[in-house]
């Protein structure tokens, strides 16, 4: 077992450049042998992030072998996924081999489980000369280690439901776990809010209706752009008034979300499009709070925004980590219908959101 | 009087595109006739935003002909000052003409006032074909008239202090203002919140200071990039402690304020250069608040950075609008001594924050 200490948050696998975090560097070290508040995980198989696989697709004209030949080369030399290019990773899922005695995840040697921290932060090493795999899609499958550090997230798979919905369920539950914190806070001090989804029908939108219902609202808002998916929400079932706007157009989204009963308390902004800020902050009451988990939200427009409409609004920053959020997104699942219909919906037409 | 409705964000003075937001229209109506919720300003001088100013500069060769050619034809044809390339304004001084009997803005007729919302959105007629400004200057002595909609932001010129004081205060009044609340939260709780400032020596960073020491902060480190600000700090006595640190190095960062008695719980971000997301999370204690003023924010850093370093803060997208924002900050000015000492260095040495 190595003798220097170890960093929660993994500064000493870090190679290079010396003194960075593990996102930040190049290349980590990713032997097996654990600090003692490590965890090794027996890789079964790499999620690729959309974009990074895209890019790595394109740049080797679809080659299967060669882009194959790219992941190896990226890993072998960094010690960890992450490509160059898009400076994103993915995830992975396998089996824990080995916990330190000072670990805090609280997982076992043969629990299954997906880690929920980005491969460009998650040391690993492949085995199997990814073997198994034909380049042509994000799904890797692979053997070799990775390993979690004290401050990693992991969450259990659970055994009474099919991996991909967990993981797909997982790869948005921070918007379900902090719209319940939030609107919790509401209904601490005796308002029970009116809570606004923009993208209602989507992946972290249905989940954080359902988590705004659960949690106390008065009345829950779903947002949506097309008559589809109108339908779609509003045979979920999981929001008091489904209604249809462009999230783009404030003065239009604002008169959507007043007519279904608005303005909303809080307004989450789940839909991944650029120039959303300023209808969601014309749509939420004075007073209210915003939170944004789109990752297209522009920090200056939100910010300009709301001093331009003067609008005393608190404006959140959607963290994707809120303790016990994969455990609250899976509990969501299995308990409200509609959200489980919407999830297994969208994985039957694979990859749509 | 005009007979069709007003609207409280402007919306009955924009020409085209038909139905958006005054900050996006590309013409306003600017006639003076004032619709019942509106105020009339007649214009002393303009204060462009310093990026717009130099891009038409820049564009025109530094000719101040030029440059003042262009600034009439952008008003002339708008009807309000917003540079069709940086997309931003600034803001303007004048004295109140004239105040609808509906307008909730509590100004009377003789007030010198600033505008705090944006030029962008302001509409603005010039009648002295800005006979008095060479065109080598941010600041453009103006005659003409702008409007006020029902939920624009005016404060009023205090007489106390020179104009040049109050508009620098006024224009990162939103910190303070925010820090404040923010400190509150916690001592309402019945914590009194360890507060960090990264930048606190600038101008919103000094503000925001005094502003968490005066809500009751139980301490207060402010962090600063080099020496000759240390010694700055320092001497205006706004910190607990004064730390020397880079902001963009995540690990220094955090260090510098654990061993200024942190980590902190509020760590208030107001130095404007790309890439301090990762070391304001860091450096923030399980549970705290980083609040972002800084526009030079990235939200995707932001969010992702949190996950990754499985960190559960709230973060705030620093709205530049709170009620009183604009009285509170210029009380701190009065009554802190060091805040108006590094103000009044700052407006000698001019421009430098």
């Amino acid at each position: 077992m190595p003798t220097a200490p170890s960093s929660p948050v993994g500064l000493h696998r870090v190679i290079e450049p010396a003194g960075v975090l593990p996102q930040a560097a190049t290349r980590l070290d990713a032997r097996p042998e654990l600090w003692p508040d490590e965890v090794r995980i027996s890789v079964e198989r790499l999620n690729l992030d959309a974009a990074s696989y895209r890019q790595l697709a394109e740049a080797h004209d679809h080659d299967g072998e060669a882009v194959k030949q790219a992941v190896l080369g990226i890993v072998g030399e960094r010690g960890k996924m992450q490509n160059p290019v898009t400076g994103s990773g993915g995830m992975l899922v396998g089996v824990v081999d080995e916990v330190g005695p000072e670990s805090p995840l609280g997982v076992k040697p043969g629990d299954r489980v997906a880690t929920l921290v980005s491969l460009t932060l998650t040391p690993l090493r492949i085995t199997d000369g990814l073997a198994w795999w034909d380049g042509k899609s994000e799904q890797v499958p692979a053997e070799g280690h990775a390993i979690l550090f004290a401050r990693s997230i992991v969450a259990k798979l659970p055994a009474d439901l099919a991996p991909e919905l967990s993981l797909a369920v997982m790869d948005v539950c921070g918007a379900p776990a902090l719209t319940a914190r939030v609107v919790r806070q509401y209904v601490d001090k005796g308002t029970k809010p009116v809570v606004s989804v923009i993208g209602g029908a989507g992946k972290s939108g249905s989940l954080s209706l359902a988590a705004a219902r659960h949690t106390g609202a008065s009345r829950t808002i779903g947002i949506v752009p097309v008559q589809a998916e109108q339908d779609k929400l509003t045979a979920a079932g999981l929001a008091d008034v489904v209604a249809l706007a462009d999230a783009r157009d404030p003065v239009a989204l604002a008169k959507a979300v007043e007519q279904a009963g608005g303005p909303a308390d809080i307004t989450v902004v789940c839909v991944d499009v650029p120039g959303c800020e300023h209808g969601a902050v014309l749509a939420t009451a004075n007073g209210g709070t915003v939170i944004f988990f789109s990752m297209a939200t522009s920090f200056s427009a939100a910010a300009l925004g709301a001093e331009g409409l003067a609008a005393d609004v608190t404006m959140l920053v959607g963290n994707g980590y809120v303790p016990g959020h994969a455990d609250y997104a899976l509990e969501l699942l299995r308990s409200v219908p509609g959200v489980r219909e919407l999830f297994e919906g969208r994985i039957a037409a694979e990859g749509q959101d």
